[in-house]
């Protein structure tokens, strides 16, 4: 997986600092998460070929995470899209988009289609062959998700040392792949065990914002490979955390240390605070592998 | 008037093309007309005190005209706005921006106030003491206004090389300025006109984004001092401005001397064109007091 920032503030943006979006690219699948405004243009600098992303999960109806969504399914028509566009969201996101598409007579000439999610509960909300995306129900002013991504890892690695001396045929590989023993021209036999590795391990990537400290999540992000979790506050202004039901750095680092993930990445921040080394320092003496969200830096997972 | 162009792109905004939007200062008032995507950074590139912005013009509900008017808003409540905010636009803005601020339950705390717009035919939407806003119903796919803006002049000038060998108190002044004659203390007597001069000419912008080729609105722009006249397209695209209802730069050199107003500028240009001079090229000869709009530039008109 690689994960690219395309915003990381909180609340408003400005001329350098977009509001909260994330590209997620699963084997050559693009996966965006929430697109506040201004998302398109981002899109264009990160010169990643938008036009790829085939599904959209949304956060919640604060301006900060969907104002560009509209604009987005706005550009797909008229660059002239085909393919079908999913958008995962709170209920109430469909009629948004919808009316204002009726309102400028400008349905979309590809297929639009929307899960509007209403649980408290996590449950499963997309599946393919690569990934499976859950949601992480999120304590905020409104009603909001996370969302957790698993790639699936069914296809076993052909061992290269142990084929080294073997003239195996096309078909013997795609054998392997699937879990089968082969037999070669020569009357030769192999379990699949002796030429083949395991499957990759999955890898997981949890999404968290926007949220207060909320010790629910722990069990069900237990030992990702990445987190994202929301830092909008340093502990000096705790009692705006509280009352804004967003989390501090510490907060942050408490829940990833608790569910022992193995990188916590920070971000969400407010305008308020110039020097950004201060959520580091707040966050490492809990949790070490911590690291700054930046707008249009990826990571790999 | 000083008019300030946010972004004079259309369709859809790229990193360094913004979509519609403009400001019209006029005696230290904001004036917003339109409204597209990221018009919010726009406005913090420009480093104006927009919070002074007490009325926004919609020219229609295509999203590069409008959909950065929810973020705008948003922004507004989230720095703490406390003055009333007026939106003229087409009928069923109001459910577009409510529905969204009910869903983020996120309501102003400033008053926001509403006027559809439903008219055909021109209509006075807004007068105060120094200027007066009435719609241009333009030709194009919904229901679309231009806005002619026109200053008042009630004011008399004190003529000061009249007044150089008199001495005048405060009231004095007020006096003359209100058209009334004066009476000194050494009982000498002067008429209005002997000391002051006449009013300026008032002044008119006529915005006209986005319509077909229009020669109704010849009439109604009769003279203006600066008309900006949409021009998405060159003349070798013609048939996509007939079918899309938009004007070429010939069409707007055409409807700006046919109005013999004093100045066109040029905007609402389609992404397919690198080159600008060419729609100075087309228009020129029809109209030579044309200028090209620019993203962040300001003229006074």
């Amino acid at each position: 997986m690689k994960l690219t920032i395309l915003g990381c503030h909180s609340a408003t943006p400005r001329e350098n600092k977009h509001t909260t979006s994330q590209l997620l690219e699963v084997k050559g699948n693009l996966f965006l998460i929430d697109c506040g405004e201004g998302t398109q243009m981002q899109l264009r600098k990160s010169k990643i070929k938008f036009s790829r992303v085939q599904h959209i999960f949304i956060s919640h109806l604060h301006g900060d995470h969907f104002y560009g969504l509209i604009g987005l399914i706005s550009t797909f028509r008229l660059l002239g899209r085909t393919a079908p566009l999913t958008v995962y969201g709170p209920k109430g996101i469909k009629e948004i988009i919808t009316l204002q598409l009726k309102l400028a007579k400008s349905w979309t000439d590809y297929e639009l289609h929307f899960i509007e999610l209403e649980d408290d509960e996590a449950v499963s909300i997309y599946e393919d062959e690569n990934i499976s995306v859950s949601t992480l129900p999120l304590d905020h002013r409104v009603y909001t998700n996370g969302f957790l991504f698993t790639t699936k890892s069914s296809v076993r690695k052909i061992d290269s040392e142990a084929i080294n001396d073997l003239e195996l045929k096309p078909f013997h590989f795609a054998q392997l792949q699937e879990g089968k023993d082969i037999s070669l021209e020569d009357g030769k036999t192999f379990t699949n065990s002796q030429l083949t590795l395991p499957p990759d391990v999955p890898k997981r990537y949890a999404f968290c914002s926007d949220t207060a400290y909320n010790e629910a999540l722990v069990q069900r992000i237990k030992g990702v490979d990445v987190l994202y979790h929301e830092s909008t506050f340093l502990e000096q202004h705790k009692e705006l955390a509280i009352k804004t039901k967003h989390s501090t750095a510490k907060e942050a680092a408490t829940i990833a240390s608790k569910a022992g993930v193995k990188q916590l990445i920070l971000g969400h921040y407010s305008n308020r605070y110039s020097d950004k080394n201060e959520f580091i320092e707040e966050a490492s003496p809990i949790f070490e592998n911590v690291i700054l969200s930046e707008d249009l830096k990826s990571y790999s997972i």
